[in-house]
């Protein structure tokens, strides 16, 4: 026993030692990798602007120049989507990041994972785009059949608290992809903090009992059907974007990142379907929107927070339109 | 320029090998790591009970099994406390981390960054502690100078929601502490969810308008009161625990790690100090439960909301004893 127990100690120091060397080796490795991917990241950004500025003083001719370019943007693609991006320098972290979860580092280095992230944030939200859908009508619906006309706070209460819940996590989510590489556009995170702001204000809501109430529960019913609205929304989005991760796995594991480089499609036929769609929410939401401002204004419910969710969401609804619209206008570019 | 378009696309082919060389060398490296720390984890377990029953066998000397288990106590110090033990198998994430961020990994292998998130988490306490005590104090003294006696609704909204994003916070973080290997009670985190849940029920309180608030608002102040108390709590708590991890960073610095064995104190003598305050704290936390308990059955403010904050209360303030106790005595048996 006393030599097991002896074998045992020198164990744990053979262990010890091994994991602190190799803790200390790929740090260095990494540190050396971060540096040579930073600066041919410059380089090739420098290469760039020569290359377009020599095509200017007609230096160059500009089908070589194109050919150039093509050429360059090949070995950056490479550069930025390939292993190597994991050593390139994160994109901050951000304020709503760091206050919910501190400085931990989030961004995964092995593509697989980052992969799998990306893919359990698209089956999070077709689980909740459901949910969405269903609590909702719910709601309206007993309204209707059981309860009168009139919403009991509670239930009410409890899908705005899950609400606040889903929509934390849904940025947390997107803020942690935005730093693994994923070039979400900001607004679309903005957007999930407004809807946080929303969910927020309208559990304060005081949601009036008989008599009267159908009048003055004008303001929560609107918000529920701008909720079922973000349910459809979702729905339509998750079937899109789940296409577009798979066709981008698919186009991983074959392993031809440096082959096809440019947008990846076939999918990108179904957003010119899915737009207007799109577009009629958007609009729908801008309307639930000056409803509420209405209902606010002509008196039947005037508090404050009626008011500030229909500003809210007719900010929500202008902000999804134009980014939209400029998503369309960047990929019809390619 | 064509040689160094051709140079940049060379360069990125070698640097996406390199990447890719070093990511799966260190992946096959470190599962053979885990490996190993596994089946060492294993090892010293087995061998400690098969001490033991030796010991209660009668084939083995007390004094002897005594010597055997503390250089044993040391090896599993080494691997449990070492660089080593990034490499044994993560305490499980939890749902509350995992509907929140997702399957993110969020273990440090390195010890410095464990620290580190530490560190931040113990100044993010100290940063807020002191908004705690701010806050309400200032809504107390604005209601007796300003408002005549009675609290408006907004400035204590704002000051739920801020208190239910804190919350939220706090628990994500000592999630994310336990799974780099903090030994946190469970309850100290389940008690920052029961915080949470009293944040978000506060919330939905109507906060009654004139006249005869001062009487409906009982619910608010007392509320208020314990938010105060939370705020002397974690003031001490915090003092406390910095030093302790300054001796810890310090011991960890002189990598004296198989030196020191055993909890590592001179601050521990504070604890005795500490704890009959917290005592005394976790007593009015129950009184304030009560008190809300009777404003809601004395038929003042019977709404449910005050009914559940009571019993919240008296749960945490029970948890929070029993789990102190405990604390206490797993130190004195060392
Ligand atoms: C217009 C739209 C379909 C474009 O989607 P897309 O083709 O994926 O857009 P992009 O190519 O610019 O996407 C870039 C990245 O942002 C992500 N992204 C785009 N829109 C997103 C959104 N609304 N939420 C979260 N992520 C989004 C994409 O998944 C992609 O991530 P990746 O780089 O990790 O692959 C999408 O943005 C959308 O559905 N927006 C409308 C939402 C809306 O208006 N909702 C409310 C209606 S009431
Ligand atoms: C009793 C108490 C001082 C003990 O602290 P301690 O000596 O650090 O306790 P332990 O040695 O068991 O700590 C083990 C781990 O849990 C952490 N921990 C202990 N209590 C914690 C708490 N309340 N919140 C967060 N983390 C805590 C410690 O930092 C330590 O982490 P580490 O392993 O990463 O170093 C502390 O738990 C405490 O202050 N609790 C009372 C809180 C309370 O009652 N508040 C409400 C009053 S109204």
């Amino acid at each position: 026993m006393d030599e097991e127990v002896c074998r045992m100690t020198e164990l744990s120091k053979e262990l010890q030692d091994s994991a602190a060397s190799l803790i200390s080796r790929s740090c260095n490795e990494e540190a050396s990798l971060r540096q040579r991917a930073l600066s041919l990241h410059t380089s090739i950004s420098n290469l760039r602007s020569s290359i377009s500025s020599s095509l200017k003083k007609g230096n160059l001719h500009p089908q070589h120049a194109l050919k150039l370019e093509e050429e360059l943007g090949r070995a950056r693609y490479l550069l930025t989507q390939g292993d190597a991006a994991a050593f390139l320098p994160t994109k901050s972290h951000g304020r709503f990041l760091r206050m919910f979860i501190g400085p931990l580092n989030v961004r995964a280095t092995r593509k697989d994972v980052q992969l799998k992230v990306k893919e359990e944030y698209n089956s999070f939200r077709d689980r909740t785009a459901l949910l969405f859908l269903v609590f909702p009508l719910l709601l309206l619906g007993l309204r209707s059949w059981t309860w009168d006309g009139c919403l009991p706070a509670l239930p009410v209460q409890l899908y705005q608290a899950w609400l606040l819940f889903l929509y934390t996590g849904l940025a947390l989510r997107e803020n942690i992809l935005r730093v693994n590489g994923s070039d979400i556009r900001p607004w679309w995170i903005y957007h999930h903090y407004c809807a946080m702001a929303m969910a927020l204000i309208s559990m304060t809501w005081e949601i009036e009992k008989q008599p009267d109430c159908s009048q003055k529960q004008k303001g929560v019913q609107l918000f529920l059907y701008w909720a079922i609205m973000q349910g459809v929304a979702m729905l339509l989005q998750n079937r899109y974007q789940r296409q577009r991760l798979y066709t981008r796995i698919a186009l991983g594991k074959a392993q031809r990142m440096d082959v096809v480089w440019g947008e990846t499609s076939g999918v990108d036929g179904q957003l010119w379907l899915l737009c207007p769609i799109l577009f009629i929410l958007q609009g729908f939401e801008a309307y639930v929107g000056v409803l509420l401002l209405q209902t606010a204004l002509v008196g039947v419910v005037s508090e404050w927070q009626v008011i500030t969710c229909g500003i809210l969401l007719i900010v929500m609804a202008a902000g999804n339109f134009v980014n939209t619209v400029q998503t369309l206008l960047t990929k019809s570019r390619f």
